[in-house]
């Protein structure tokens, strides 16, 4: 185990349980699609094909550390004694009085337990008929994804991605964009107003602002669209040389 | 085509671009996820085996009508000719500046731009390489989703799947859990009144309250319990009947 690893598993994550999954291929693909999102903890209620399964590890390939941690049980009690709260994913509605949350709702839960200290489990059921109905009344509340109602046919890796992925979403604390901007190298208030100043310059000899009436409006709006457009110094640079190579091309005809 | 899938394709939504795939399994999968969250234009740019392709239809099983409606064009370009927004997926940075945004905040835009009535385009690139930069560019903005940056091996309909997620949850107008509490059957006032006093008098017989200086503060976490369990009139039956039973057999042993 690399420093890298035991980080991922410190870092509290619901644990993911994998209630009597039958092919191999989908625990390995369940174990990629929980590392993609940086949740680690995963567990196993018998297995159909025994464990350690090698079409399990082939699937996996990189997420090796999610399956080689992986904890085997007998069953759905035994893989959650220790948890605080137990969501249970299902598609159909099961008759059962309980709570029946969207990922996004369940996963705010989670977070909030999860950062009180408490133990937070979700199980996923086999890839045909999903949880028995004994193993939801085992839960506290129920996921449901919102598929189309006419249109449901998630499969086991996909259930346990999309809740995943809620709750890496709901972590992030600046979004991606905003860090994008921050590191983007814009042009200054300074280089904006020469670059505007080169274009009239150049447009005033090309005589592009007519009629008179209307020359301040539109050196204005040019104004505007230099700033609107959040031009970087890369940009501001390029649309000098664009400006002095279309002046040259012109003086050249002019001769 | 029937009017369910009419329906489906009036909804706005998203165009989904899948550029250049390779494998029609993948394309099939990606019609499955799209249709899993009522998500239906699909469009496909140049796939490798041609187009129709049977392994697409064979995975696709029940979301024939994504594919039977799918676009078929020669280049990103023709596929995004009628779009006014085009989001290009990609996890790797490209040195291109262009605001890089999370499937959340793209779909956010995405549902502004379409109730105004715009169309929206999202770009997926084939299965090993990704969109290239010359398609990257075509695009107004990036979606990037917030994977382990250790660990990312999001296939084509994952990605897919992720985006029309994105594009749904949003559009939840109730929760339900929300909804499935509506309609859970509640125990009234009255009910949980009766049985607080009926097993009140039980446990009253039963020299439960005790010692008598506690016996009211015993009696109000009783009444409190009752109501926090938010009981369904089927558990008050229930409970009812457990009360019953258990004074029988007290007065069978008494005999």
């Amino acid at each position: 185990m690399t420093p890298l690893d035991d980080q991922l598993f410190e870092a509290a994550s619901p644990v993911m349980v994998l209630v009597r999954p039958q092919m191999g291929e989908n625990i390995g693909a369940a174990a990629r699609a929980r590392l993609n999102f940086s949740c680690a903890r995963m567990r196993l209620v018998a297995p159909r094909d025994g464990w350690p399964n090698p079409k399990a590890a082939a699937m996996a390939s990189g997420a090796y550390p999610v399956l080689d941690r992986a904890g085997l049980f007998e069953d759905v009690a035994g893989a959650t004694a220790d948890c605080d709260y137990v969501y249970a994913t299902t598609a159909r509605g099961r008759g059962l009085t309980k709570p029946v949350l969207t990922p996004e709702r369940a996963m705010q839960e989670a977070r909030a337990m999860l950062a009180a200290g408490k133990r937070v489990a979700v199980l996923v059921g086999p890839e045909r008929a999903g949880l028995e109905n004994e193993d939801v009344a085992r839960a506290n509340a129920i996921i449901t994804v919102p598929v189309n109602p006419a249109f449901y046919s998630l499969n086991l890796a996909q259930c346990v991605l999309l809740v995943a992925y809620e709750f890496t979403r709901q972590g992030i604390e600046t979004p991606p964009d905003i860090m994008a901007m921050a590191g983007t190298d814009f042009a200054t208030g300074i280089e904006r107003t020469k670059l505007g100043d080169h274009f009239e310059e150049r447009l005033e000899e090309a005589q592009f602002f007519y009629p008179a009436d209307k020359a301040e409006h539109m050196r204005l709006n040019l104004r505007n669209m230099w700033s609107r457009l959040a031009l970087t110094r890369a940009d501001v640079q390029t649309l000098h040389g664009m400006l002095r190579q279309l002046a040259r091309a012109g003086r050249r005809r002019d001769e």
